[in-house]
């Protein structure tokens, strides 16, 4: 139906005749000569309909914005150069104006950004704008650009069933009520976490699919109902391989997506490192601020808070020097101190330290009268406070003092304008084994129950799993967890003995993950693997905070689609066919 | 963990010290010396252990079939060169055997092929066989294959929802109830359809996705709940477009993948011309057989079912000649007719022709008698009925004659050996736009409700439904449907009328498809796509029957994972969170 595509025609084709199809992007009528700027995914490009060819004329004048429309015309050199587009240099003298399909008035202008809601409803004419083109491709390029990656170095892409099995570890599943076994469900994946290690006892050797999961999870910030990620597993290898190799693959994609430099090789922090000096697993390291410990400095204070919490071997006191900060007002650092609250904490302590020279004369503060000279002193060395800095200090059970400083650490970070330019990745590494879940009473696999432990043997994890390190790493950029893997266990002694140790019983774990045990028997190789985050890697590279800005149909925070108006009611007769039935609203 | 794969070790290396992973494909222990095979993804090297290094030999005596290995040693030339293997000229002499995993007593070995049950309940053990790894990685090649090729010619990939709308036209939805919506539902894609359709409304221009489509639907024959679709779309096309770009795109793939050359332009064929030569809309054409039209010659013999037939206009008397049939027994066309009877026959009438030269007396058939001279002369004559041949007659409802004829020539054409080796494509095109459906008194889409008709204006189409022809077309390999697609609907009101035509009414039209018709409303570009049955193509490309051993985790025909044991009951707390309960049992 067209020769070229609009946004591509150049010096090089003036004196030709082509036909073009795209939208009219502005049409107008000045002076006696009509333009239209015709539109096409490759761009825009000046159409002229001139009034002596009066049929072609009159067609111009009564196109309206958005048509669909195909146009034929001859290439010339234009008199006032746009050199803002591609086409800038050429204008198109049209012969023939059809018009394939007449648009209605728009909700929206394309050259504005509506409101989520008008998005999401006229998604299609979100998807025209062309910022929403330019994040879209990027996405698909990324996608492009790891798939030739892991093609050439013989991963297999390899489907994994979306009709699963229901796995009640971890997050809620989504069910899908059989039909031909009534009262009875599949359930859609949280991941191909077991499927692909199952291949690697199949001996695919290296395995990865960009795979749809799902989790059907309160859709806080900014998650999605299904989500896709890069998934890749790896026979015979150690933690290194994996972290080696796919490092080289997220290089190789910024560069070519993006024309990205990242780090030749990524720095390498231990969980314990990241949450000591950043109250994080995925510390943002633009930021510059650091967390300092400073309980053996105020263990002896006459400030309860600090004393009680230094003597507890599960408490923290930790301390944020914010650089500059002492120009925050008194409702600024309230603020501040609402933001720790959301994330645990009881209160925030602060210390403005106006002359650095003069001590306990030079700062302001509420708790400077509960601590002595000396332990002042010491606070302010250890933090190396400046004049003109603020100093927060979080204190109470390690894991949420952590949680809390490293919240107000971001907050902080981006409110003083302190976040660096760049791309600051990172691996985390050593994680704890288990985490202990006081509201059940037992632990908790800190990654997922398949991790393998640093520990070879069952009973040394058996004997020290509080404190036992598993062989999982997340993968960390600019404060985003972009990826996460581990080294799994491939013996199912140590299966077993994982599953006890998080209160899963034998039965428990035969009705569940059998055929993982069973498939452990027959000569599992060692093997382990990763999964890459696609929505928010594509998002980072485009740009934006939102990840529903690099997928074509997100559903909202309250889990519908506007377009499509999903989900919606069936009719009864229909669930009858499946077995099941709405049931009564209590 | 090693420093080269096992198959790929060849005469380069000797000399050479290399570590090895893999599976102890072979052990065994031959005067004082014991060789094992060890086997990866790669292939299979022999690997010694001689009795003078103890330590080692021991190691290698205790290996058991299926073992997970590592092992170190230096490769030397072999004495008895193995010529079916590629790396027959040379074996490894272990230093060190180390034994990672061992594996229990094997279900099944692996040189052989268990029965189905066993093969889906220990699939990681059935996936290692050399012979499923060959096929799988034919289904790994395909995808790469049509991806590159897609990828270089702009097509933009695409991820469409899978918890998206229910719409009842078509299969059954698969339905997943929804948290968040109380006694709402969203509905698994049986196809991305209306969304790559909103694609190219959103100015995509041309997409792509291999896409997982779902349809609950009986399981006879070789389908899954879940398939895999290679979903295509274009705007601004014509359907030779799309047709001249799939096809040059399959010849590709078919050369790249399996080195086979089709044909440089694919025969075309309308569907009527289909259906009158071959009794099917994808005929195999490796098989010679055709039908021959004969109402007009039987329209006045004796025999009742065929005048009856001859006369009525929806009525199809056809004959298929079988060459050298005559030999088949009573019993064996006695099975064609039962075969027949499955599709709908009443009855297969038959003449063995014995000496075609001796007319009524060279043939024996219990329909004969009722036919005159001139008619038998005629029949035989149109048929080109030669001694030895059978004649083979049905009889019925057009349709229902072209259903059972055309199945009655796969079979003969099976059964007879008439199945010429080698790949017959071809394109099916000019399909109906509706089929009367007699149960519901209504017509319905014989592609689905989108698709385009030939005529451009409402008016004619609602005049000539009956009659009216689309703009459809199926790719057919050997007998298969590889491929369908059709120029869609781009005016809203055509979209209407088409509804309209369907029986789904301006409300309901609304309620289920409001968006795609609000999409058309605004400028919708002509366009048009096609689907690709991945696994199809990929089973045709193994030279397997069942797609179930190109798919790595399939389900049952009655719908289950037997590895995984899905589906499964779930307890009723969990069915209260998202708002169903099981329906009581009647």
């Amino acid at each position: 139906m067209r020769t070229h595509f609009c946004g591509l025609v150049d010096e090089s084709l003036i004196g030709q005749t082509v036909t073009l199809c795209g939208w009219a992007d502005v049409a107008r009528n000045l002076g006696g000569v009509c333009f239209i700027d015709l539109r096409d995914h490759e761009g825009v490009v000046q159409v002229v309909a001139e009034p002596d060819d009066r049929p072609v004329f009159d067609a111009a004048a009564d196109v309206g914005y958005e048509d669909c429309l195909r146009i034929t015309g001859t290439v010339r050199a234009r008199h006032s150069v746009n050199a803002r587009i591609r086409t800038g240099r050429v204008e198109i003298v049209a012969s023939r104006i059809e018009v394939l399909n007449k648009a209605e008035t728009l909700p929206f202008y394309l050259h504005e950004t509506p409101g989520e809601e008008a998005r999401l409803t006229w998604r299609y004419l979100d998807l025209r704008r062309p910022e929403m083109q330019r994040m879209m491709r990027t996405r698909i390029r990324l996608v492009q650009a790891l798939r030739r990656w892991l093609d050439a170095r013989g991963f297999q892409d390899i489907e994994t069933p979306i009709l699963t099995k229901a796995t009640p570890e971890g997050a809620r599943d989504f069910l899908v009520p059989a039909r031909m076994h009534p009262g009875e469900f599949y359930a859609l994946p949280q991941s191909p976490q077991l499927f692909k290690q199952i291949l690697m006892v199949a001996g695919f050797d290296r395995y990865y699919q960009i795979a749809r999961c799902f989790r059907d999870e309160a859709l806080r910030a900014d998650r999605q109902l299904e989500f896709t990620q890069l998934d890749m597993e790896f026979a015979w290898v150690s933690e290194r391989d994996v972290q080696d190799a796919t490092e080289e693959m997220i290089r190789t994609v910024f560069r070519e997506v993006v024309e990205v430099e990242l780090d030749a090789a990524f720095p390498r922090m231990t969980y314990a490192e990241a949450m000591r000096r950043y109250g994080s697993d995925k510390p943002d390291l633009r930021i510059d601020l650091e967390l300092v410990d400073v309980a053996p400095l105020v263990a002896h204070c006459e400030f309860k808070v600090f004393t009680d919490w230094a003597a507890n071997p599960d408490g923290r006191v930790a301390a944020l020097r914010v650089p500059e900060g002492a120009a925050l007002s008194r409702k600024q650092i309230d603020e501040l101190g609402a933001h720790a609250a959301k994330f645990g904490a009881k209160g925030l302590a602060w210390i403005k330290v106006e002359d650095a020279a003069r001590g306990r004369d030079g700062v302001s503060s509420p708790i400077a009268k509960f601590l002595d000279d000396a332990t002042l002193a010491a606070v302010l060395g250890a933090t190396g406070a400046q004049s003109g800095d603020l100093l927060l200090f979080g204190a109470g059970a390690w894991k949420v003092v952590c949680d809390f400083m490293g919240a107000v650490r971001l907050k902080v970070g981006r409110d003083l304008g302190r976040v660096a330019a760049g791309w600051k990745p990172l691996w985390v590494t050593d994680f704890p084994m288990f985490e202990w879940d006081e509201e059940e009473g037992r632990y908790v696999a800190l990654h997922h129950p398949f991790t393998a432990p640093a520990v070879d043997d069952e009973a040394d994890l058996r004997a020290n799993a509080k404190t036992a390190v598993s062989r999982g790493y997340d993968m960390v950029l600019n404060g985003n967890e972009i990826g996460g893997g581990s080294i799994r266990i491939h013996r199912s002694s140590m299966q077993s003995a994982v599953f006890e140790l998080l209160g899963i019983g034998a039965e428990e774990a035969k009705a569940k993950f059998g055929f993982l045990l069973d498939a452990l028997r027959f000569g599992a190789p060692p093997h382990g693997g990763i999964a890459f985050g696609i929505d928010r890697i594509a998002a980072l590279m485009a740009g934006t905070e939102s990840i529903r800005d690099v997928i074509a149909f997100p559903k909202t925070t309250t889990a519908q689609d506007l377009m499509t108006d999903a989900p919606s009611p069936i009719p009864d007769a229909q669930l009858a066919e499946v077995h099941v039935q709405v049931r009564a609203r209590d």
